[in-house]
């Protein structure tokens, strides 16, 4: 109360081929995968609450059937976080998730409520594309890793809509394309 | 005869969601993007020869009546063009177009030959992750724009393939992802 509400974050770790995930939700593909030195610091700095979807929380949780494997940036950061599920009767309970049953607005306000001024981050695809289509998300950050999956749980899977128009931050103009080139790396 | 061999490429603008293209191959959202200026005029300086595929140049011979318009880089660039298919005899013709009936390897050697030196761009998605698979690609450069389709035609669109591994072209770990941060455009 009377404090200033965080931004509803979108963040991921996505593959140069547009997923999130591989198939099932997986991310063993993410193993020899090299963030920006500080970049997880950064953002658990900055972390106040976490809104994930039901899918991704069942993945996770038979992948890891210990709870604290379940945290967001594996337990480096503790908070609230929330599962979205139209069941939340059916889903394996967790003394550290609140499963929430209400629309995507209601659940990103509750969630921006409990980070108390701080961010949302926003951890299933499904629910940040809603959100996007809703206008709530502030930001857009990803982390684009130099690995094609070829196919898994797309970034954005919304056939029929006009194209989502983004502001790229950074010193030059907000609609210019980034430029990258990659090499394969099994022949270095 | 000679003369030293050029590259393979895989030179595309890509969206955010990784799609090389909307559906039906159409390329409308690209308008208002933004390359870095001198990008066109770097990739025109050293290519050679053009391999795209049958429905890439199907949906743009439908949308171009004109050969002129067909012609890749507007028309600004100007040398061998090739498109591989496996029924040469019912596509549109177009003398600046050869249709090639072969396999994938055969035409890159084709295309590279024609190329005399220089690089050889792949144009087609499809003819891209057949060559990526069969290890001819060299460079893959992409121009990511801040888009998001929710549908197209994907760049790399292979399921039950294991993660293809890239190196970043850069100063830093060539296994380091690539940070971005975007704001949604209609709220700047």
């Amino acid at each position: 109360m009377g404090s200033s509400v965080g931004r509803v974050r979108w963040h991921l770790v996505m593959s140069l081929d547009g997923f999130a995930a591989g198939p099932d939700h997986s991310l063993d593909w993410m193993s020899g995968l090299k963030l920006r030195p500080g970049v997880h610091q950064e953002a658990i700095d900055t972390l106040g609450a976490v809104l994930g979807g039901r899918r991704g929380y069942d993945a996770l949780a038979r992948r890891s059937p210990g709870e604290a494997s379940r945290q967001p940036y594996g337990g480096a950061w503790r908070g609230p976080v929330f599962v979205l599920t139209h069941h939340p009767e059916d889903a394996i309970p967790d003394p550290g998730i609140t499963f929430l049953s209400c629309g995507v607005a209601e659940a990103v306000e509750i969630g921006l409520a409990a980070a108390e001024g701080k961010d949302l981050e926003l951890h299933s695809q499904d629910i940040a594309r809603q959100c996007v289509e809703l206008g709530l998300v502030d930001e857009f950050y990803v982390h684009l890793a130099p690995v094609m999956l070829g196919s898994g749980i797309r970034l954005f899977d919304r056939p029929g809509i006009d194209p989502v128009r983004w502001n790229l931050v950074h010193d030059g103009d907000p609609a210019e394309a980034v430029d990258l080139r990659y090499r394969p790396a099994n022949r270095a």
